[in-house]
């Protein structure tokens, strides 16, 4: 049985980061646009359907995260990074979507379109007033690198960047959230994780941090419909719900007791 | 054979941190004369001797990291980071000052200072400035939240927060400079450690980073003198050698052949 949440405990916030800081679709609907307009003058692209091929990219991640981590013959556990991952998805995208065309280097330069995504509009705002009165990290599935890279290219303010890479696991599994409130040397209660997906929350309260859910409904694209995540459960109980980072920031002191 | 340094391939400054970034010394000295104040009211402290004070707390370090990383007997390497090491250090010396004293909180708190150290005048804006080109990181044997803290109290921009406590090993080690390497997705040669210590630069070296030497005479209090480090040996090379950070950003372009 957890004790009430005390907001005042909280030292520091970890974040995840694909979809709840930035908005990976259209950052990847928008390069590859880009990478369209460009190979355009000699014909060299068909007509790709970039928000499909985003969503396929997307799609393939979870199953490549659970293969990258099954334990080998040995006992051992192996590893492999996002941009491995990333790479072997997109190969076997690259034909179904008409791009065999595409040079080495192309290839390589869009697999890293994952170390150059946009942030959401709150995010930067929201983060530098949190990072005013809290210790703010990353907390992703993400390398080291890809990480840092993206908060060069977004301007995210972090006080720390960890990763899943650092405990060679990859989140839900709960050796990620206790490695973070280690690291910060902190108590799990102390650090609140926030994401927009109620199973990275449930995993994090499961491993004793808080929690702070704020929904990105339009992570997957236009959803009029409102339809909460499709991994959101009927008894989810998170510590905080806010609209926005800014929301997290500014009304804080109103979520005490 | 290492080829001749290019610094157009730099993509990272890694930071020795304690005396290179921060000045220990001082801000030991300025909280222990402030923890004197505070206890002369009654009389509770003896006059401390604060900077033979400083240098005995650093002396013990180092034979404390051998003693933290000696295999065990079953062949695992144990651990221990420097909040524990610098504990028992100061539990050796508070009988030595006429400190016993002091309450398990007041220890508590100053066996933290080592959290709250003041940089170098030149610190913060030089970082400031190399950060708008280069990722810069820590690489110190300083634990991850030491670092964390320390960045929040001096307002150091780091844009990664790199540790000996990721490699479960101390500097001179080579995997933690290996590690930094790995970890920020760059080849050795792409990082430039950076240090005011001689001994810290060659095992950099050693394990294919780049180097600049970044001396801090004051580190150990008044040089006037003018005497090199006590690690420093007569055939040294640095690629680079800055008087301070903001030279160091500064001169960059200057440096190239």
């Amino acid at each position: 049985m957890k004790t009430a949440f005390d907001p005042s405990q909280i030292r520091a916030l970890v974040f995840d980061v694909f979809g709840t800081v930035v908005d990976w679709r259209s950052s990847i609907i928008a390069q590859g646009q880009a990478l369209s307009k460009a190979k355009a003058v000699n014909r060299e692209l068909p007509d790709v359907n970039w928000p499909a091929f985003a969503d396929a990219w997307r799609a393939g991640y979870v199953p490549a995260m659970a293969r990258a981590t099954t334990p080998l013959a040995d006992g051992s556990t192996p590893w492999a990074n996002l941009d491995t991952l990333n790479r072997e998805i997109l190969d076997g995208l690259l034909p179904r979507f008409g791009m065999e065309s595409l040079t080495e280097a192309e290839r390589a330069h869009l697999n890293l379109v994952w170390h150059r995504l946009d942030p959401w509009p709150d995010s930067v705002r929201g983060l530098r007033l949190l990072k005013a009165r809290f210790v703010i990290s990353t907390l992703s599935n993400g390398h080291v690198a890809l990480l840092v890279n993206m908060a060069k290219h977004a301007r995210l303010p972090w006080d720390c960047v960890l990763s899943s890479e650092l405990a060679r696991q990859y989140k839900p599994h709960p050796a990620v959230y206790q490695m973070a409130a280690q690291l910060l040397g902190l108590q799990p209660p102390q650090v609140l994780m926030v994401a927009a997906h109620p199973g990275d929350l449930r995993a994090a309260s499961n491993a004793g941090l808080r929690t702070a859910y704020v929904p990105r409904p339009a992570e997957h694209g236009p959803n009029p419909s409102g339809k909460p995540p499709a991994d959101a459960l009927p008894d989810d109980h998170f510590d905080i719900v806010a609209a926005d980072f800014v929301e997290l920031a500014t009304a804080w002191p109103r979520t005490v007791p």
